[in-house]
């Protein structure tokens, strides 16, 4: 009996959880031993988390057991932070040890973009892990709780300076303006000290996006009190505020920063030709050179022919890829050496904003309001569906849907 | 007809909303104009107050609007704080105005008493108010979901220090040791990683009371992980945590002080002979030299002459000084010399420990666990019930006895 080949997975993120779990089902465990590796043992959706960031939703609805939906008796399972992927050894370091491989699939997310812009790093919250959005939620929380207690009041700490008005930075927006009048009535604070800034400077919110829905959003949000700082670059971020680019600062004891991501650290400390810690993939989603190496999700760079640019990363590509990978493992497990080429099928976009409220496309048509809500707890739905059977659904879908 | 005398009541603690409670019962707006002055608009339960600090009740369960208990039409409401009582000109300065008085009363409260030791007031929480108890829980909140996001662990956040070990000390610590459990399943954390620290300078917990009591008391908080340093005086509170005479420091970034109060400040600032801002009041509860000034409540020092000792400041002796305090203001408005004297008649005196478990002392009937907790809760809601009756009772009382 020949040895099983060792099919490794970093990062239990959509992508690496979803070809993980389709691994499962195909039954590739009696071909290959396979090992997902992943930081926490709990997998969360990282699209969600602008919710349990403003405090909207609770964290616990937002992840899952890894246990609980892998089957660790067919997927071995091993909580660790990757430090470093050894190509030439075929081996990856973790913190905790170290994982030979035969087939490595790389879904290790993303980080916060800086932009090289300084004091972001030591100064604002991201949105990026559970570990992270309940600290903002708290954060937020404690600076409402406190106020009355100051003799000299820090109006600063009731200013919320959201930098990136991109979909994270909206849909944060969004819940932040619902959750602000619950947190004035319970902690006694008048609504119009609170202040709200979307910072964007680009031209427009949601750069890229249809006008009119861009404008449905801006209005809605301005309704709830945000204001819109539009064209407007940052400078630095201080330990009170920000600094504007036409020298202006704003003073604010909180600033959550989303304008946009850049891939995982450990993909350029690896030795691997990325932009921004993407590596630019075959069509085949192996990473250029190598040949047992898959890239999938935020790591992964695919170029949009049709206007010659990078799609963005999506939790909704991420999920596909996981399709393609796993059918190429199991392929080349197999001893094929024709490989399934990627193509995104980009079905719609919605971004929520707090409440009832969303905006979308779906192909060409676009949704506004409660219908748009409805359609984007079909998506989050539909993800827990393809992931864990209706069961999960139940269990941590949002159903709430009227 | 002759001029109505005007009644002030200042403060609306235990002490002055009962006292305008009796009044307005006794229709004394029919002969007085009655005002209360109060800093809030709300009326809260100072011995409840160490529950929405450790987060385990809500603070809106420890308060009342005022006019949901007050018939506004027949008492004046100020919202405002008492800066000086000029007794010369029969005047109450506000931060907002000022009142004039025929009556006054005192029902001002307490003030934590630092014992000039450096730092207290920098560094330390207090439970002391609704603003400051939402400002512990929050605190505590914000040190556990923050924790996870550090890249070097911090475990002083982790470290809570309970100064003194007398009755709110200890019900805070039975408080917190039930919640810490609770906020580590919230936030992922180790609890073996929390220490509880009840400091305490006496050679016991809750000094004065009942030997097997307090041991009842210790041994089912160290079982929940608190750790008592008895004997400990601190000598300075820092940033980072606390300094002991013995030269230890313990790290820790939550200081919560509850080695007593002293009575207000505005009673020192007025002129007033006081006892560490304690009035040492006549029988008839007057102000010595003041013949329309009562003062009742924390500000009102009162001699157990059997041990030659200041009675404590507790919410039954204030409830009790309302109803002589009350009853003594209508014999003056009718004319009467003769005076009624108070007397205090201690019931007992029960202390919770946390979740269903307390201790207490009912003239000479020790109780234990549950029937202890039980007790405490037929206080609580007694002191609802004569303050505005069963609807007030069924509305803030704590019902879930078993």
């Amino acid at each position: 009996m020949h040895k099983r080949p060792k099919i490794v997975i970093l990062g239990a993120g959509y992508g690496g959880m979803m070809t993980a779990t389709r691994l499962q089902k195909a039954n590739a465990h009696h071909d290959a031993e396979i090992t997902l590796v992943n930081k926490h043992n709990y997998h969360y959706q990282t699209t969600w988390l602008h919710e349990p960031a403003a405090g909207t939703l609770h964290h616990d609805r937002t992840r899952m057991r890894i246990d609980s939906v892998i089957d660790t008796k067919k997927i071995h399972f091993i909580k660790d932070a990757v430090s470093e992927i050894k190509t030439d050894e075929q081996k990856v370091i973790l913190e905790g040890g170290e994982l030979e491989y035969d087939y490595l699939v790389i879904g290790l997310g993303s980080e916060p973009e800086t932009f090289g812009i300084p004091g972001v790093e030591e100064h604002a919250f991201a949105i990026r892990s559970v570990n992270s959005v309940r600290h903002i939620r708290e954060h937020i929380e404690y600076k409402f709780a406190s106020y009355n207690s100051q003799e000299e009041k820090h109006d600063e700490d009731l200013t919320f300076i959201v930098a990136g008005a991109g979909f994270t930075g909206i849909e944060f927006v969004g819940e932040l303006s619902k959750r602000v009048p619950e947190l004035c009535e319970e902690y006694d604070i008048d609504r119009d000290k609170v202040k709200i800034y979307s910072v964007e400077a680009a031209p427009t919110a949601l750069p890229g996006f249809d006008d009119e829905l861009v404008n449905y959003a801006m209005n809605l949000l301005e309704s709830r009190g945000v204001e819109f700082l539009i064209n407007t670059p940052i400078k630095e971020v201080k330990e009170d505020g920000v600094l504007l680019n036409n020298g202006e600062e704003i003073k604010a004891s909180t600033v959550v920063w989303t304008t946009g991501v850049r891939g995982n650290a450990v993909i350029e400390k690896s030795g691997f030709e990325a932009m921004r810690g993407r590596i630019k993939v075959e069509k085949d989603l192996r990473a250029p050179g190598f040949d047992n190496i898959f890239v999938i999700g935020d790591c992964a760079l695919i170029i949009n022919e049709e206007i010659n640019r990078p799609y963005p990363p999506t939790a909704q590509i991420a999920i596909q890829q996981s399709y393609t990978c796993s059918n190429n493992i199991k392929a080349l497990i197999a001893g094929k050496e024709k490989l399934e080429e990627f193509t995104p099928d980009i079905k719609g976009t919605v971004a929520s904003l707090g409440g009832k409220e969303a905006i979308g496309l779906v192909g060409s048509t676009k949704l506004y309001g409660h219908s748009a809500s409805a359609m984007k707890k079909v998506i989050d739905n539909r993800y827990l569906f393809l992931l864990g059977g209706m069961p999960l659904v139940l269990k941590k879908g949002k159903l709430n849907f009227f």
